[in-house]
């Protein structure tokens, strides 16, 4: 059985998530119908990320298994067209080790998460970022998030509905950028616990709008509390950019 | 009767244009009202470019006249409150002089037209981008773009629809540019013909594409005759940026 890796991307915005759920339309079922209609078969599609609903994906990464070999172009082309109109598009296919598993291979994933940063409210990107009318200080959330990188319990910034069997995860990298009125939070680690990357920005956040001094990030963090945790950020400004495997390396993608 | 001038952003996709019309929702009718309810009084909005049906703003400018002086930052917060859910978003209000016009005082103008040129179809930016799924070189692009700049007879590149008196028009700049699959067209002149910026975009696509050598468009210029005119860009690429008044200079506001 012929394994291929396809890279996805999606507005989230109409999806219960990534995840097939009783509850309404997942990014995984309309992949599913698509590949079903094109091939005939019906076949697990393997994410490397859960997202939940709202949240996009401009390289999420997804496997399974056709009975036969076919043409990688064939099936991004045609995947595209029985994916029409959902608002999901894959961007690559390829032919992939027997073996791999896009979850359980995935050494990095790379979450990019936008703020609209100004008094208007946002015209073109709603749905698309964070309003956040109060002035941010970017430079202090990003100097406040570097005592997040590294390893750490982070239970504080966990959700109490994640499934990970153990709190501790290592953040490879966070940095807050601002490009006009965007505010852009980057982060990227091997793994992320189930609204960590939400619930970073949502603390983060609070340094930038004053209500919170830099310090009591650290705090936060060595409290292992979910009471401890700033107000978790919407699901509408997160963005799954890419997903690394082995030597791969996480390619920072812009978000355009 | 003080003036005052707004800066608007609007997602063109659901409007039948700036301007208003019988047969749909303009977005000069949305302002009219959301003013109209913040006010109390029903004035004129003028603005300084009539965008077509699912044409974008960045900063389009319009101006309208209140029966007594009233603070600059309710005018825009009003303003949005009112418009919700509509997507029209007043970014600034300024008082302006008493004969400042939006449309007539205008001497720049700056569109910005993208392309998203890759295999596979958007998912994040439909409706807002133009879909070219054929590989399309920018440079020939951009260097077969030049012949247009200057004061030309631009009948070719108008529509039939145009109401100017005269086709000549002097076209301040254009240049095209690649970032990742994006390819963005911007343009910036005193004023442009009805349909000027996307029948230059859709003639300049021809070169990229290869379809048409790039002396073709200095053929196409000088036939001064539509036929020769590349297919029209459709509509959801292009996005109005800016429009500059006597010394304020046009910022090149990116497109986010």
């Amino acid at each position: 059985m012929p394994r291929y890796r396809i890279t996805v991307e999606y507005d989230g915005t109409p999806f219960v998530g990534w995840q097939m759920q009783e509850n309404g339309r997942s990014v995984q079922q309309a992949l599913t119908e698509a590949l079903e209609r094109l091939t005939q078969e019906r076949v697990a599609v393997h994410g490397a990320g859960r997202t939940d609903a709202g949240v996009h994906a401009l390289g999420q990464v997804a496997h399974f298994d056709l009975a036969r070999d076919r043409d990688e172009r064939t099936i991004r082309d045609g995947l595209n067209f029985h994916l029409k109109p959902e608002p999901v598009s894959v961007l690559r296919a390829e032919r992939a080790a027997d073996d791999f598993h896009a979850r359980f291979d995935a050494t990095r994933r790379r979450y990019v998460y936008r703020i609209l940063n100004r008094r208007a409210p946002p015209a073109l990107d709603r749905d698309r970022v964070w309003w956040v009318p109060a002035p941010l200080d970017a430079a202090a959330m990003d100097a406040a998030a570097r005592v997040l990188v590294g390893r750490h319990d982070f239970t504080t910034f966990r959700s109490a509905q994640c499934q990970a069997r153990s709190p501790v995860k290592t953040l490879d990298g966070i940095a807050v950028t601002r490009r006009g009125d965007l505010v852009e939070v980057s982060a990227w680690a091997r793994s992320f616990l189930h609204h960590q990357v939400r619930s970073m920005v949502g603390t983060l956040k609070m340094v930038g709008a004053g209500d919170w001094e830099p310090a009591r990030v650290a705090e936060a963090l060595e409290a292992r509390s979910r009471a401890a945790c700033g107000p978790v950020a919407p699901a509408c400004g997160l963005y799954l950019v890419a997903v690394g495997y082995g030597d791969d390396s996480v390619s920072p993608q812009a978000v355009t």
